[in-house]
């Protein structure tokens, strides 16, 4: 197949199945470039923000919580959703505010992704907040999360062993080490 | 809160809203530590295989296709759902062969992640898959997606210019590129 023809993917239709709190699920019927009809299931959800936060100690700020999906307490970066109309670099205060007690005097935008584009909207910003400073926030939920404090140095090991094993943790720390650690 | 009571979320209820071809939807009732109530909206999906395959000229071998939940052509490491009772390693084995029409004759556990453990169950296992040989599959899809081969060193570049824009590609990759890249 030719690239050009890669997107010649036709949406038909698409019907809402079920709106709650969190995600949508909804039903595309499309068209596939070979002229058959299909459908995509689709969970819509809010973008979101990932944050890889740095102390003046070359510490990063991990939070450990139970999560429900999964059925295990995993240690993660933090993260959140977008609000309705908040800048994301907002939503990089907030959250870190909500989750770690502390609040970032410098963001950066250092890329994002899609966690599961096969079946769903989400897309991640990722955040370097650093020149950490105290200002608690409380939030629902927010008791329910423990804030770990792990060296730099010990991320690769922590991601190896797998005592981190979501991808946008993964994927935000690796880049980080990758591309944008102070030298 | 001690660490030991972050897993103290207690399910009360499950019920599900919607059983489709890929995902189900589900929500459950559960009690929080402070021992209000609340629900969890939870995808269901099944595990998954994502795969870091590497050819004999050290090219690693990607798929382009359009994604309708994210309305993009997306640049992705070769991945697919574990059938019911299929062992991984023949999960890999498939889906190299149908999305690019190698079979690998070396494949190696290297880690795994959840995409979305915020709220979906699915779990990624990631592989290396090396000492390919032609073997084509065809399976339906097959024919919209494209195969993309890219040298190991322009890994980096792709990913910090966002050519490479999906979690489990990011996270393979640069698995791959810390831990597993021949020196």
């Amino acid at each position: 197949m030719k690239p050009e023809e890669l997107n010649l993917e036709k949406t038909l239709s698409s019907q809402l199945i079920y709106e709650g709190r969190a995600v949508k699920l909804r039903i595309d019927t499309i068209k596939i470039p070979s002229g058959q009809e299909t459908t995509r299931e689709i969970v819509e959800h809010s973008d979101c923000v990932a944050i890889v936060a740095v102390d003046a100690d070359d510490n990063v700020l991990l939070v450990k919580q139970f999560r429900q999906a999964v059925g295990k307490v995993l240690l993660e970066i933090p993260a959140g959703g977008i609000e309705p109309g908040e800048d994301p670099v907002a939503t990089v205060s907030r959250e870190l505010r909500e989750e770690t007690g502390y609040l970032p005097r410098k963001v950066a935008r250092c890329g994002g992704f899609y966690p599961i584009p096969g079946y769903g909207t989400e897309y991640l910003h990722l955040y370097l907040a650093t020149d950490l400073t105290p200002s608690p926030l409380i939030a629902e939920d927010t008791e329910s999360i423990e804030l770990v404090r792990v060296p730099i140095s010990q991320i690769p090991r922590l991601i190896s062993s797998a005592s981190i094993c979501d991808a946008k943790s993964i994927a935000g720390l690796l880049i980080f080490l990758e591309y944008h650690k102070p030298r």
